[in-house]
């Protein structure tokens, strides 16, 4: 079974040492948010992770859920860490204290998220989704419906779910079919059947509270047309009590490569009673405050499967004992020694952990510019960290959930025939990883999303939030001789880029097929930048820090690590920029019947 | 359930206009393999892929193999189509007609693999497993083995299994512990545990040949003191009937991510008797004439799964509706466009399609030189091809599994939700292809002997293979107007890949690490190249080929997919090359508990 220890020395580096999170602390509703807060509760988290979660992970994916007459069994031992889940308050972390939360920074959500995903991501699906309904319920609910419905899903009695997509549309919202009839007493009777929706049924909780989108009879066609409603399993009386069943029930439950121990369910919905969150035809924009949210919590899921799956690889490359160093025996006087010595192994290795550790602290970055953005007191400081987060949001889902897949297949490779094998458990991170580089947007979506609207955002200033302070941090840090090796190279790639994205820019206004056949390429490469842009600002902390001898090693890592991401890793880029020049031809040019 | 086509007028292109394949007909022995013989063979095993071995795929993977007391059941459905696959005599298509076999040319043999990948990798293994063992025992066995177990070998009445690996080693042969003690009546007593090993038991034949590697009691350390062992399940009488049960027993079977139809069985071997193959202690020369064979058989398992996966994704890509061209709708008169129109849907088809083909010509190449190096009667000829073929052994290994498994994984990517689950079969190509990246020497050790083997036997003869008729095709074509558009700039990298080939030799030689951290690069790197040259070759003759009004189409689409290779597969080199520059330092710099 694999095993699983919580970065927490790596996350106190960041919030500490690189970041310094202690600042959220000033934040209006943040006071309670100090250095030891973070690291109390992240033990604590860790603890949750370690020794609750990650014992059913491997035992959750072999029994699945299963499905009988519209009931959904979640596996073995799965209700039990429910419970205890939620009754460490872990579920209203950081929601509202109006609602019963404790009201923590997103960022230590952030952190909890990427702990829970390496120990079982089939289990963080559930309080994930619930979460992010709870979020558009708060954002865009009457106060009634926040009254009746989120103190319970905070105490994670009740749970929540996002109900988007249908057989015939996924990305496509604006082909969906499902139905609302006003009732005429404020409520609205919805018909149609979403699939794909995770923990749309289960056995965790006393009630579902459905987010449906759904058409009004007269909505306009399209995107516009699309409306929000909320749709509980069980109707609840007016004490709060359960009331009758509402007609929003499973169909069956899908056979899935991986995540199976989270329900992924057809839900029929046959005159549902339910009631509008936010402004009717508007829906959309009220999803976009789950979507943009779940973005970034599946980013942080890739995350966890590639810290899991670092270590999985790392400790067989420890242990393994085969064939001897290419310069001849390291460990003469054992049979052999272990593979750690190969450089092919060391390159998987480094691989993975370099790109872990740099996109860890994006999410530090990510989810301090999350906060500041929903706290601070000054406008001007909440709508650049807002646009910072825009413009990372879909860099943050598709470079992580890549990520998370790429780690867990470099573990299986490092692994061998074990790691194909169900007993090492390895194998299992690739196909739960496998997923989240396809919902909430495919990662091709992702792209678009990047070259088709956060590029052009008022003429590239969502870009220049990235641009600006990683182009300050070159010109202050040109002469530090800590960088020697590093800088000239990177600055010199930065610039590239920088004319690169001019360049497609300029393309994308004449032909949106540019932006579109440029799209991956262009979010790769961004994120190869944002990455070398996160290892410099951690190398600068590392080595102010190296003197500190009682954690030499901790910072020595750091810097080895950095000298790989930037000598191999960072070249990718190259290729990535050669392709955005290359230009949409290549891609368009062959018509559709030559496929 | 997924569909499959052979892509049979691919093959009539490579075989006929590309390579002339119509010359193998010259060589003695071959004389019946004709363009004829060769369509009409490859028309009937088409036939069978598709209405045979295609339909019992994904039953194959969701029932999988069962085991109770040393019994392996494979699926429903695998005898009658292991029956009907040995009665149409496929088992011996290029096995000697000496004991049975129709003696017909090995790339014959290469395009009936793709095939039966694509239709159905787990059934594949049975007798691709045969074949190898088949191979060993021709090559190395006494003529009174070969007379008794061959013929049956060949009709596929009994099969053939390859014991390499053992819990403690896979990779590192020298420390296996399997024992073999003569007996004084020629045979030895075999005793020792192996696993991972493929169609170790089943249920499809009266017996099963198991080739295994032990060490006889005065064997010198190391892969120096391993010999091959024969050993039968049933022992076999004088009259060729089934003898007494042998001591080789299953003990279990593995649960897998993929080829859940193929059994992977623990093999007990309990003083069980066997007779050796070859010379003693030289068991490995013996066993690389098997792995040189299954590793060019694996990398067309890659291939098959390639071909399905585009297929099914390119289908989809053809079909599902949802949302517009960035121009603007394509087709009006539709709820929405089909999603080919998206720049990144036809990025990720053309990726998978301009390698897979790419390697489909590289199969026939390497396919028509192993027929060269067996039957050519110029000594010297014979010795070239040999030379090319060993070079590009680890390539089309690495290449082309690394390329099945990233195909899969587009397919998956391009069907979004319905890539994930089950239903539509296409998952399974995932989990299927992933242990080819693994097994008969993982991807990193194909490097290796690529870099540490090939690269400098006889100081870099093996790559002029390569160089030499790339270098003369562009010299040859360097004023074509053809290639106006691709080569010069081909011819650039070319040059420069040289260069960093003659870099990474002079390291080398004087740190063995060098190569080894460059070696996934540089394997990499290569394979880029040849399937660059590939395509080289099929775009000058889809050119001559254009005027031809009937399959105008075809060669229309050859030419625009080689435009996509070249503007935006190739350029990922570039990366390759700065890595390899960029030295063993980074990946070696890092002592191993700072990991």
């Amino acid at each position: 079974m694999p095993t699983y220890k919580a970065p927490l020395t790596d996350m106190q580096f960041l919030l500490n040492d690189v970041f310094d999170a202690s600042q959220l602390a000033k934040l209006p509703g943040y006071e309670e948010a100090t250095p030891d807060m973070f690291q109390s509760i992240l033990e604590e988290g860790a603890k949750l992770c370690e020794e609750v979660l990650l014992p059913i992970n491997q035992s959750g994916d072999i029994e699945g859920c299963t499905f009988k007459d519209g009931v959904v069994t979640t596996p073995k031992g799965f209700k039990e860490a429910y419970e205890t889940f939620t009754q460490g308050g872990w579920m209203g972390l950081s929601c509202s204290k109006e609602f019963g939360g404790q009201g923590l920074p997103l960022l230590l959500n952030f952190l909890l998220d990427e702990m829970v995903c390496s120990a079982n991501l089939s289990f963080g699906m559930y309080p994930g989704l619930s979460h992010g309904a709870y979020n558009a319920i708060e954002k865009h609910g009457v106060q009634e419906l926040k009254e009746k419905y989120l103190p319970k899903m905070v105490t994670g009695e009740w749970s929540g779910t996002m109900c988007l997509t249908e057989p015939h549309c996924g990305t496509d919202l604006g082909l969906i079919k499902t139905k609302a009839i006003p009732k005429g007493d404020g409520s609205y009777s919805i018909s149609g059947t979403k699939i794909f929706i995770s923990a749309g049924e289960q056995d965790l909780t006393e009630n579902i509270i459905h987010l449906v989108l759904a058409k009004l009879p007269d909505a306009p066609p399209g995107v516009r047309g699309i409306s929000l409603f909320l749709v509980p399993k069980f109707l609840v009386k007016d004490d709060g009590g359960i009331g009758a069943r509402n007609g929003a029930v499973c169909g069956s439950i899908e056979h899935k490569m991986g995540i199976k121990a989270s329900a992924t369910c057809v839900m029929n919905f046959d005159n549902a009673t339910g009631w509008l969150v936010g402004v009717p035809n508007k829906g959309m924009k009220a999803m976009f405050t789950m979507m943009n949210e779940a973005r970034l919590a599946v980013g942080l899921q890739g995350l966890g499967i590639a810290e899991v799956a670092y270590q999985n690889g790392l400790s067989y490359a420890k242990d393994r004992l085969q064939g001897r160093g290419l310069k001849g025996a390291v460990f003469p006087d054992k049979v052999a020694d272990p593979i750690i010595v190969h450089p092919d192994v060391r390159r998987m290795l480094l691989t993975m952990k370099s790109i872990t550790e740099g996109a860890r602290a994006l999410a530090v970055w990510v989810g301090m510019n999350l906060d500041i953005e929903t706290k601070h007191t000054d406008a001007t400081t909440r709508e650049e960290a807002g646009e910072l987060v825009a413009l990372l949001t879909p860099i943050t889902k598709a470079l992580m959930t890549d990520h998370g897949f790429d780690a867990a297949n470099l573990a299986v490779q490092i692994m061998g025939g074990h790691g194909y094998i169900r007993e090492y458990g390895v194998e299992q991170f690739v196909r739960d990883a496998r997923i989240t580089q396809i919902y909430e947007g495919t990662n091709g979506i992702q792209a678009l999303d990047l070259v088709g609207r956060k590029m052009p955002e008022r003429f590239g200033r969502m870009l220049r939030r990235f641009f600006w302070p990683c182009a300050e941090f070159i010109k202050e840090n040109s002469s530090n001789p800590a960088f020697a090796d590093i800088l000239p190279n990177f600055a010199k790639t930065f610039q590239r880029f920088q004319m690169i994205s001019l360049l497609m820019a300029q393309r994308s206004f004449a032909n949106p097929e540019e932006a579109g056949a440029a799209a991956t390429d262009y979010l790769r490469g961004f994120s190869l930048l944002v990455l070398g842009y996160m290892w410099l600002l951690m190398v600068k902390t590392a080595h102010g820090k190296l003197a500190d001898a009682s954690e030499k090693s901790f910072y020595e890592s750091k810097l080895k690590t950095a000298d790989f991401y930037f000598a191999k890793v960072l070249p990718e880029i190259n290729a990535r920029m050669m392709n955005i020049q290359a230009g949409s031809k290549p891609v368009m040019g062959m018509s559709a019947d030559l496929f």
